[in-house]
């Protein structure tokens, strides 16, 4: 019988169809990926062609050469000049797409992913992205920071070279505030903050978390709304990723290749994006918002009913998810 | 510039991102689709297969034949038996997946699609949507009924040969009841129903409808969260499908063939969505509540960016899709 399962932390229904659920291998991708040179020519990203992108705005530097840069996006989704003014515009309302949007390019490899690289460059990539994170946060159009990732054709990526992004806005989308106001009435409600109380729980319980450290958890959430969603969630109660404190960086760079690499490895390379959830900057150290890597592979195509819903049918079970990526053998480093 | 517009309905904004803005020939299919039989020996839902499917609860019926059959979804998402108590489940909340979940298979061609279909067909199609929901809507766990249609790979289907799909469900996903709000608080603001406000705003300006007749509208609304997002609203306020009047059906049945059509011939056979959002059946007769179908062509892949801010960026102009979609000549019959 199918189940619908409350996320305890938008409050929104998901609906996990067991009668159209799939077993692991049926998740995995079966083609190989395409093979990409550890270095292209015509790649914008790829050493000898930073003149193709804007200038950097931060760069690490190694013995030969850089390791991580950010350049603004070329091609901007916010531009970062203007005012943004709500204008009338007839019946409606509009204002200019004003903020930042910038390319965090993770390695000068073009064949390298997040899950392969070392664990001491994806602690450069998260201290790149903290940063960065920190720096914009003092903008005025920044009150809102995502930093998200792309991976493959699937999750919505146009150039293959390993990158994440950040856009910065002025505004807060109804969707977040009200993400915002569910996470605040818990905290009304019990005293307690939503994603802690997540924490503590399946610490307990056990079956959806399939690893930790000493600062972060790596588990399928109880009402994940897609097949192998993960959550990254930092112990110590944070709400912005300003909040991180150095020991917890690398504890956060060693949690995201781990979660990434299991997935690399138990799905055959899939497409996946991922997302920092932190709180706008104005609500750093409240006690109801708690921040969290959500990475969503992309195994299955929302179609029509979650349009007119809002809600998401996932063909898998959270609990069988977990088990499968704490049965992933990680090579060599094993972090 | 990149501009943020506010849809007038979610009051949620949506990035229209002119930076990266593409040429209407850019989102047409590049290759051809692959060309189908007219009947396929294989699939569950052509004649002569009818065994291979629940039995129907519907069917129209012509001299040669079943013209449109409803059946019972055989692997639904939801199930008409148990109950949508809410049952604790440790810190979480869970409930047995309760509702009906039925299988529209609009034709017994194999290779036909309702952009296709002659208009005394697709009124067969849309007589049996408005049948079925009168129907369901006076089951218990039928509270909220979504017609959708996921058309091609990108959107989501499994089975090529041409069906809509129905869900009732006992439940209110949180992201109806806040768009219900929104639409509350439009009409206590001004005394008038949101989509009403549209229809007379778009009317008169122009720039935006593509298509009307009698009963119906086509456009591309002001914040069309995807390139080519198409609203088909009936210019008669009314909150539920149900409420549609019988000369109103056929104006219906035109209207999406033609808004289908165009999208067809336009982009050259793009994958789409579609959904009917319809009142749940115990807000019928609501002054704020004004049912529409959205068509949403699948042409671009939401990614990190959408999923961590929950909006748009539509790298396109609906202006420009609307004067597109305009001048779209529709061959023969041209309802």
């Amino acid at each position: 019988m199918p189940e619908v399962r409350q996320n305890l932390v938008t409050k929104e229904w998901v609906i996990i169809a067991t009668e159209r659920a799939k077993r692991p291998e049926e998740f995995s991708r079966k083609s190989e990926p395409r093979k990409l040179p550890p270095h292209d020519p015509s790649c914008p990203f790829c050493p000898g062609n930073e003149s193709m992108t804007p200038k950097e705005v931060l760069k690490y530097e190694g013995e030969s050469g850089w390791l991580v840069r950010i350049v603004p996006n070329k091609f901007p989704a916010l531009v970062p000049n203007g005012q943004p003014r709500r204008l009338r515009d007839g019946i409606y309302l509009r204002m200019d797409g004003v903020g930042k949007h910038e390319v965090i390019i993770e390695t000068p490899q073009h064949n390298e992913t997040i899950a392969t690289l070392s664990r001491q460059h994806v602690e450069l990539v998260v201290q790149a992205y903290y940063e960065r994170f920190c720096e914009l946060s003092k903008e005025p159009y920044c009150s809102l920071i995502i930093i998200f990732r792309n991976q493959g054709e699937r999750a919505g990526t146009s150039l293959v070279h390993p990158h994440s992004q950040l856009i910065g806005m002025p505004f807060i989308p109804l969707h977040i505030r009200r993400y915002m106001y569910e996470l605040e009435r818990h905290y009304d409600a019990l005293g307690r903050c939503a994603v802690c109380d997540i924490l503590e729980y399946e610490l307990k319980e056990g079956v959806r978390v399939f690893w930790s450290n000493e600062h972060f958890l790596c588990l399928v959430p109880y009402a994940a709304s897609f097949p192998y969603e993960v959550w990254v969630i930092p112990l110590r109660h944070q709400a912005s990723f300003s909040e991180l404190r150095g020991d917890e960086l690398s504890a956060l760079a060693d949690a995201l290749k781990v979660a990434l690499l299991k997935l690399h490895i138990g799905l055959n390379q899939p497409d996946y994006n991922f997302v920092l959830h932190s709180a706008p900057h104005f609500s750093a150290g409240e006690p109801f918002y708690h921040w969290y890597v959500r990475i969503v592979p992309r195994l299955t195509t929302p179609a029509g009913f979650e349009l007119g819903s809002g809600i998401s049918i996932n063909v898998s079970l959270p609990e069988e998810n977990a088990t499968h990526l704490r049965n992933v053998e990680l090579p060599g480093e094993g972090v």
